[in-house]
């Protein structure tokens, strides 16, 4: 603070302090020779730093801004900004624009025939992305861990032929290059939103970064994991909603829809939903969908399938593809209300 | 369980209820002339009753039935019933029909003047019934509790002269019959969820019951407080979504607008949303609100305000009258090409 | 705050506001013609305005002191009060001192021979105070709701009998009176945690009450759920951690024994922890139990029964009664090195 | 599956399978020479392998053994298992055995004479293992990150000079060899327990594995992903309790202990518990140090500081030394009585 600063600045800045943080036990102030020097710590979520800088009577912001990078450049109480766009152009996808970008495929790659039959539907139905894990996190060690490389090869190939995009996960820092060769968008997931080595690989690679919301991550910690990646230089990054970790068991996760608004005032970063990993039913991932676009996302990602039923992983969260067609529908004339496009 | 069943035969059946069933508080023996019978409730997942016929010493297994009035008649795997229809002829609203109802109003009733703006602003809105507390439940003794039977004689006097239903809530048993003879719809708060001598009573009178989730209630805890108001006779239960607690701390409670569908597969009751209790933040409620009707809530409660910034109690969740037409429009927009009407 | 507030003395009350609310959107600076007032709001839980009350600055505090009865008299920042004493003169228990009061008896009262015998073995083996339900709240209408007042006579006769004291629970107000007649201690339940007219009615009685915590209920709300029994007169108030929901399934609910310590600094009130329903499975009860006196807890309240296998409800986290007076020899162990007595 | 088995007969195994398990992820189905394999793995709640037992097209049933190195031999219905002892003769410590094993020390690894100094002290009040972070996940980028490799120097250093052992983490792949030259244990952090390429590669070398708990990681995901080491050929896994994320805000997050016997239940690794990152302040860590050992844990694992007011991270949480002595003089009380050596 400047010498001169009078109660009620030092108050207002007290005040967004306490708004930026959650734990009191962490802020103190710091007498020295008449300039008091605020301290702000924060358990459990990140401060930024940048808010403080335009309060009268602050000379100066120093340390931990958690994620200036990712958050809103107009700040917290101002208009919300113009969301960043993320632009894949082969896939014609403008992700954070008015465009609602769906990304569409199996949970993991099979075999190549089922994968072109959906790739090609999906993209019939207006998906701009192909999803599919070449890499599987599994729980168990002794589970399917996907094809790997062959999985990666397979994608290529009917991205190519198909011309869809495609967004497959990267699960360590050494197979980044591998994904990042093939895919137009490179998943980072829950387990890994801070896998901090993981992020720092694909922040130095050139593709934009899907970022999973980790299972008990509050915003701020999500933030600041994409941080990790924009600090890097890497700029486009799109957060991913797939569900958090609570004590309700009526879904396998609860999504927490609530995130994108909040996240919109926070972020310009654009923000898409994963319905099929939160509700594990396929049943009702088509209302989550509906909802999801009309609470603001900039898009989604969904599990569809030729044949649910018979699928080596997830077949209860899939879609079959008539089911999908029909949810694209229902997408697309909530949007055309709501201004966006599919 | 059969007359001669052994003591091994028995442990044999509740070692089984107890790994199909999470919470044990939920097994129940009931001893009928001799021949034991088990009740195995389940709270939080299913249980297959099919898995006890053929243990020694079991006679019948029959389906568990903890909500057997709430639950959809067609069960889990088979199409949703048509659900049930709560019909409010004075307020023209029929909650879980093709009509999207939403209720409006203060948190707490003030005073006559504002009451009435609000009642008259929302009701040419297209808000069916007005919401506003007379009993307030608080955290703490030492809060504004409401304005008690005053308030109810508000409400009343504003139903009377604006034409627009009342829903408010009832917080004892003591006090069901006044508010009955007031309101159009008792409201029983998240608080009270598990208050069973005040939902048998709310049970025995005539008017419909809007039963808020608790704020840590799982679906089956839920369904099986409305069996209480059912089995009491009174059919005329609408469940209300608004929000849970959670790790997450960028809102209030965290909305989990999954249950919506979770709740359509399992029972006909109207479910409708309650999104500024759930946020906390007035900025954020139109997003929720959309994201509810498009998930496919039969309705809205929300809180609004002729200045939101005096009001007595939770002024940082209301929405101005403006703010709520604006929202009006939205859900129409959307209502039109979801098939529901406002 | 006084005209000549300094910026510093400004900082500190608002700092401090900061520690006692957990959301910032409440706190609010008026300026009236030179003298500030700062307006403290409190989502999710309460704040303590007497601890405003000696800062420099300040000319001073009004409104809602969430719990200036429950609270430590020596605050948030001074040593640990000395803790309330809850005298039970009946039983020999004085709860809140060096003695370790425990607490045993069946989950629900069945017969009278079955009672009579536990009730026998408990107070051999060194509890104070029997425990057993006469009205059980129960998440379904078809379960088993207790004997009601059957239960209450035959608790009477083993206390007069036996010579033990009695805890057990009332679920509405209407019941407190005869409740208040039998028992020693009433015990206020999870689920009614947050029934003030009942909270009102306990405290107007003369009974010391035994308050559990509700399943997801922060720290503050439950001293502020105390405080309405402490603000009608009553000062005997025992607090009961029973453990809270979370995402964890291992055992039936997350016993939260670091509550303990949290409620020692922030409160004067016992604190007592039941290990049975929070674990749900009686191998578990014995670690728990000895972690609670471990942590520093005042109490135990604990399920037992001479068969359970057999018991109406809850057997499977019941111990027997050989269990019990093992666990008391490991209790008074442990007890004798840390400074309690059994 | 037999191999003629019907669409119909899988598809009941599979919907069975779905009921009897939360979470579908980890159905999976394995096709080997025209038989298909079901594998049905469980979060959160137990499986009853023996209701398909006869399902039509059911061929054979085994137990499912999504951790089948990490589990109890016995399994959940024998008696406890002896523990697996994990040796570090060093250190003269034996994890799992009737020592109880301290582990203690900064939470980052600043200056030599600081660290010096800690490690003395710990040693002469019994600690067997110094711990400190070289390497230091952080939520944010802008945050020390630890010395790194300096670290792992200074630790190296300490370690011979003053004969204590050393725990340290790693946080990815590449540098596990770095680790594994300097420390006795390698710790896995929270974020990283289902980072399974690290999982694998602590798996690959000899020295023992400190597997701390993921925020919102259930008991068996918990031990699947010690599986993932112990399946790569290293017996030696230590699991650590450090506190769940869950709503309640009294502490940082939420320590459950009863996580300790009911790991003791289900598996024989040993569990040692964090009390400093759980409850975030130092003033609590003493209760729930004794609280840990109390329930059964097998040793701890506590931050020191000779001067935690300057410490560059988590200054709250620590003791001072002399705390430390303080309560190792009281976890050998404890000790004494339920049959554990300090």
């Amino acid at each position: 603070m400047s010498k001169g600063a009078s109660a009620r600045e030092f108050g207002e800045v007290l005040m967004l302090a306490r708004e930026q943080s959650g734990d009191s036990s962490l802020v103190d102030i710091v007498d020295q020779d008449g300039r008091a020097t605020i301290v702000i710590g924060s358990l459990g979520h990140s401060i930024d730093p940048g808010v403080f800088e335009n309060l009268p009577g602050v000379e100066s912001v120093e340390g931990a801004d958690l994620y200036k990078l990712a958050r809103s450049e107009k700040g917290l109480n101002g208009k919300y900004p113009a969301g960043r766009i993320v632009e894949i152009p082969f896939a014609g996808a403008r992700i954070g624009s008015e465009q609602f970008v769906v990304m569409a495929g199996p949970c993991a790659v099979e075999d190549e025939a089922t994968l072109f039959e959906i790739a090609r539907r999906a993209k019939a139905a207006g998906a701009k992305i192909l999803r599919g894990g070449a890499f599987k996190p599994r729980t168990s060690p002794y589970c399917f861990q996907g094809l790997g490389e062959q999985g990666l090869e397979l994608l290529s190939k009917v991205r190519d032929q198909v011309g869809i995009g495609v967004v497959t996960e990267a699960m360590e820092p050494s197979l980044v290059k591998a994904v990042s060769e093939v895919a137009d968008i490179i998943q980072v997931g829950s387990r890994n939103m801070q896998n901090f080595p993981l992020l720092r690989a694909v922040g130095k690679q050139p593709k934009p970064v899907l970022l999973k919301r980790g299972m008990s991550a509050t915003l701020e910690e999500w933030l600041a994991a994409a941080e990790y990646i924009l600090a890097e230089g890497n700029p486009n990054v799109i957060l991913c909603e797939r569900g958090i970790r609570t004590f309700s068991r009526h879904s396998r996760h609860t999504l927490d829809l609530g995130v994108v608004p909040a996240l919109k005032e926070r972020s310009s970063l654009p923000v898409i939903v994963d319905p099929s990993h939160a509700t594990g039913r396929s049943s009702r991932v088509p209302a989550m969908a509906r909802a999801a676009i009309a609470a603001g996302a900039d898009g989604l990602i969904v599990e569809i399938h030729t044949n649910p039923s018979v699928a080596l992983s997830d077949g209860f969260q899939m879609l079959s593809l008539d089911e999908f067609d029909s949810l694209m529908g229902e997408l697309g004339s909530i949007g055309s209300v709501i201004g966006k496009t599919i």
